[in-house]
Formats: C-alpha cells, sequence, structure tokens
C-alpha cells in the first residue's frame, strides 16, 4: 500500500489541513479559519491537533503517512525550516514553524513557500506530470511562483527563488507594489491592482456596463466582478483584463528568455478570466518571442482547482 | 597527470584555439581571422587543423586532452550540437558544428553558447570556485549570460536559457534590441546601445568634455572611448555609464528575485569602467532588494580577463 501524504495550507484567511494520496487525491480535509487569532505557538498547536484527528479519524498511524508538507505566503528560509516574515499572520518573524511543528510528529515536517508547494503540486499532479522542468505562476492577490528544475524545485541560496511577480517591467510606473517597488510584474497584473486599474479607466472617461452601485467601495473590485463584467461583454473589464494578461504574457516572455522551460503552469484565481484571458497571455508571448523560439514551450492553466494549495503542501513531502 | 583541456572560441572577427590545463591556464594557443571568409565546413577545417598543430607542437597524442569546447555567439541547440543561428558568421543556419567537428576527432566535442562556455569558466577557474551556484552575465557588444546550478550549466530545453539581455525592463523604450522588441536589458545597458545614449545626451543639449572630431562617425562609440570620459570626469560619458549601470542594476534585481543566487559575476568589455560602473550597478541592486535580500549575494567582475571565451570553451569539457 502506497503511504498518504498529510498537506497544510495556511492562509491569511482560511487554514487547510488535509490527507491526499499520492495520485494527489483529497482523502480527508479539515478546513479552519480559528488559526488567524492564535499566537505563532497557538497555531501549531491547533493544526497539528488537526492532523492527529485527520490520523484517527482514518484509523491511521503516523507511520502510514509520509511526512507533513507545510505550504505558507511569505519569505521562507527553506533549509532552515524558518517563516522569514510573512505579511499574512501577524507575528511569524523569524519563526522556526517547522521544528515547531516536527515536534509534534516523528514523520519528517517540510515548510515552504505556499506557490513553491502549489508548483510543486502542479507538476507532480497536475499539468506537469510527464516533465522535468516546468515554471509555475500563481496568480490571484498577489503573484507566486515556483521553478521546477530537474525534477525537482529550484529554491536559490535562501529559499525564495521564483520571485517572478517582483521582478520589475516598468521602473517608471506609476504602480508601485506591495514590496515598495515601482513596475513589478505584481503592481500590474495581480488582484491587488484591479481597483487601481479600473479607477484609471473610469477616469480616462471609459464608460463601464458593471453598473457598480454609487457607494461601491472600489477597493472590493475583485477578479469575480471583472469576470461578469467580461461575461456581460463590458468593455472597461475587458480592457483591464486584456492589459493585465499583456503583463503576464511579458513576465512569460522573460521567463522564457531566463529559463527557456518547455511548460508554464498558471494557477490562481484569476485564471477563471478563461480563454479571453489566456489567449491574450498568449499572444503577446508568441509576439515578443517570434523567432526566438525553437521548441514548443507550452501555456496552461492549472488543472488542479481550489484545493491546489493543500495538495501541492502534501506533494512536498515526495519532493 | 592531469589531462589537457582543449578549447575553441568563435567569434565574429577572432577566433582562438587554445590548449588549457586544469587550473584555467592557457598552456598554447592559435589566434586567427581566416574563419571570417570561411564557409562552414572550411571553418571547421581550418579550426581541426589547427587543433591538431596545437597537439602535435605540444607533443600530445589526442589521448591526453579530455575533450574539444567550443563557444560560439548564437543560438546553439546544445542536446543537437547545432548551431540553429548566429548574427556573428555568415551561414551557419541549423549547422551541426558538433558533429562536424567531431569527424575530425575521437575525444568528445562539446558545443554550447559562448555566454555558457564563459559563464563555466568563471565557474570552474574564476569567481565562481567554492560556489555550486551562479549567474554570469558578460556585457560588451551584446549581453549574454550563463546560469549555473548545482555545479552545472542550466540550458532550459533548447538550450538557450539565461538569455537575461533580452527580458524586457522597459517596454515603452524608444531604443530598440537587435532582437527586434523594444526595451530589452540589451538595448539600455550593452556597447550597441552606447552612440544611441550618446546623440540622446547631446540632444539634450548636455556637453561633453570628449571633444570627438567634428567628422567623427558616432556609431563608432565605443566603451573605451567612454572610458577615457569617466577618466577625465567628462559628464556625459559619466551619464552614459550611470545610465547603463542601473540598467545592468535593475537586471541584476530580476535575476535575484527570479533565481536567488549567491553570487553574480560581470564579464565583458564593459567591465572596464571598473569601480563607478560595479558600485552604481550594486547601489541599485540594493536599493530595489533591500529588506527582501536575506543572504548575501555578491556582484564581483570576472578576474578571467581576455582569453575568458577560449578558457571558458576549454572548461566546457570538465562539465
Amino acid at each position: 500500500m502506497h503511504k498518504l501524504l498529510c498537506g497544510v495550507d495556511i492562509g491569511g484567511t482560511k487554514c487547510a489541513t488535509a490527507l491526499v494520496d499520492t495520485n494527489g487525491k483529497i482523502v480527508d480535509k479539515i478546513n479552519t479559519c480559528a488559526h488567524v487569532d492564535l499566537n505563532e505557538d497557538g497555531l501549531v498547536k491547533l493544526v497539528a491537533g488537526q492532523i492527529k484527528e485527520l490520523f484517527s479519524r482514518n484509523n491511521l498511524q503516523e507511520s502510514d503517512v509520509e511526512g507533513i508538507g507545510i505550504g505558507c505566503a511569505g519569505h521562507i528560509r527553506f533549509k532552515d525550516g524558518v517563516i522569514i516574515t510573512t505579511s499574512n499572520l501577524k507575528g511569524f518573524k523569524n519563526y522556526p514553524l517547522r521544528d515547531k511543528m516536527q515536534a509534534y510528529f516523528k514523520i519528517p515536517v517540510i515548510l515552504d513557500n505556499d506557490a513553491n508547494a502549489q508548483a510543486f503540486g502542479a507538476f507532480k499532479f497536475g499539468a506537469g506530470k510527464g516533465y522535468t522542468d516546468m515554471v509555475f505562476l500563481t496568480i490571484s492577490t498577489g503573484i507566486g511562483a515556483g521553478i521546477i528544475i530537474n525534477n525537482k524545485l529550484y529554491r536559490g541560496v535562501t529559499g525564495t527563488a521564483g520571485e517572478f511577480g517582483h521582478t520589475i517591467i516598468e521602473p517608471n510606473s506609476d504602480l508601485t507594489c506591495s514590496c515598495g517597488n515601482k513596475g513589478c510584474i505584481m503592481a500590474h497584473a495581480c488582484g491587488m491592482a484591479l481597483p487601481y486599474l479600473y479607477k484609471k479607466k473610469i477616469n480616462e472617461g471609459k464608460v463601464s456596463k458593471l453598473n457598480l452601485p454609487s457607494n461601491f467601495n472600489i477597493s472590493k473590485l475583485s477578479g469575480q466582478i471583472l469576470k461578469k463584467g467580461l461575461d456581460m461583454d463590458d468593455p472597461v473589464s475587458k480592457e483591464i483584463i486584456s492589459d493585465s494578461a499583456y503583463y503576464v504574457g511579458l513576465g512569460i516572455y522573460n521567463i522564457f528568455q531566463t529559463l527557456n522551460p518547455p511548460l508554464v503552469v498558471l494557477g490562481g484565481g484569476l485564471t477563471n478570466w478563461g480563454d479571453f484571458y489566456l489567449d491574450k497571455i498568449k499572444a503577446t508571448f508568441r509576439e515578443l518571442a517570434r523567432d526566438m523560439i525553437f521548441d514548443p514551450m507550452d501555456i496552461v492553466i492549472s488543472n488542479i482547482g481550489a484545493d491546489a494549495g493543500v495538495i501541492g503542501a502534501a506533494a512536498l513531502t515526495i519532493e
């Protein structure tokens, strides 16, 4: 019998803990939001308890499970299993999350960045199956990424490799990223940028069919709202989606020149914009790469879906 | 006795063939410019003859040599040993240079891009000694690069990985790169860009102390001329060098976010601009990376010097 894998996806609002089989299918899962109000040690205790609960209600010994993979947003020092900083949770500055969790278990605990976890999940269980190298980009509130080289995550010296979202592609841009720099890809093409992009279009005199209520808090303008706009053929929504896609396409072109991978997999909420978005991303890439591309590079949307975080975290145990 | 290595550096004007020891020191070398007027097979025959000449005049059997490494500018399909395209030599479209050369020898022949060769030379024999990962950038007429991951060159699916020079960092730039795109790093920060940058400064009303003759062909404005300007404290030369350094620094910041390497080594003619240039590159990098850098990333100028190409090519034989 193949062992099961255990994954934990610690997000800013939701924390998921799951048992996953070696085909990447969820066997059992516990979601919680209670972690948000806890301090560092409290969160570890909560999650460790939920893992033990999963083991127990599935009649598993710890030794029936390969290991525990944890994906967490923020800067992670992979070798040491330390969260250096994370903007998603209070505290957790230089917090040795891996060892703290390891104290509850004998099987190995692995801690990595959530984007790396999702990347490895897509590689093992999703669109990356059959490849040895790929790049994964997750485009939602922010932009994260993971690089697979020779069947393994490439993490760099600290563990922060793959931060394509923070590469600068418009140094004189009027858009400032959450990192403090101007003109990162993230500043132009993730969920956080949408309110700004919308206001800009409206200020340029463009008229949206979205019919947002007059008291609508524009900072809440989300990818889902623009998806509705796209479906109703709203020109402003389509322009914003198209502009975002342009910067993702340009980012993928830069990835192509840098790493020449055979595959780029896209995940994250904004991929729900679907073909209109993907087609513009691909068109931008092709237009820039033209006669410099000699082998196919596929750009596909991840097929793993909403549980990508926790499935990816589980995948870390079989890297 | 350690075997010797044989390297060939095929450039647009000069072709060097050398025996190199396993410390990266040149034992014997033949330079030629005669290759420029030859067709593909003629060039191979010329170089093969020079290699045999080197073997013979150093009393070597072929078996005393580890292998023959060839570095050549252009797009190289590494696995197949084929030059896909090169703008430095006439012809050579989809030319199987490696196998053509291999026909003259029993020891292995390896063909790679010249920037990859230089990168591996710097890794084995230069600033990269003691590291397992590094990025190399060569900044001269154009910008080339090579990525070392886990003691080996990372080449990507075709073999064209590491083309940081063609990553786009100013999509709305008025500078077009030789690749046809606007706003690549190469368009802003390599030798080819200097005449444009100089003309722009002069058109802005800036006054240069360079005292170029009135009939000076501005397309010949080189890094050496600007180095003279730098040495005489010419404000225009210094601004151009400083602007170029800014874009290199920004490119290195993007490399940092992408690959998080412990070391970036700079080679190529423009590094002769020295500390004024390097300091501005480092300052730009530090300003952008700020609190996102958690482990040191060294930025150093390669110490291999003028023979970097042929020494790097030789290094390919012991990758």
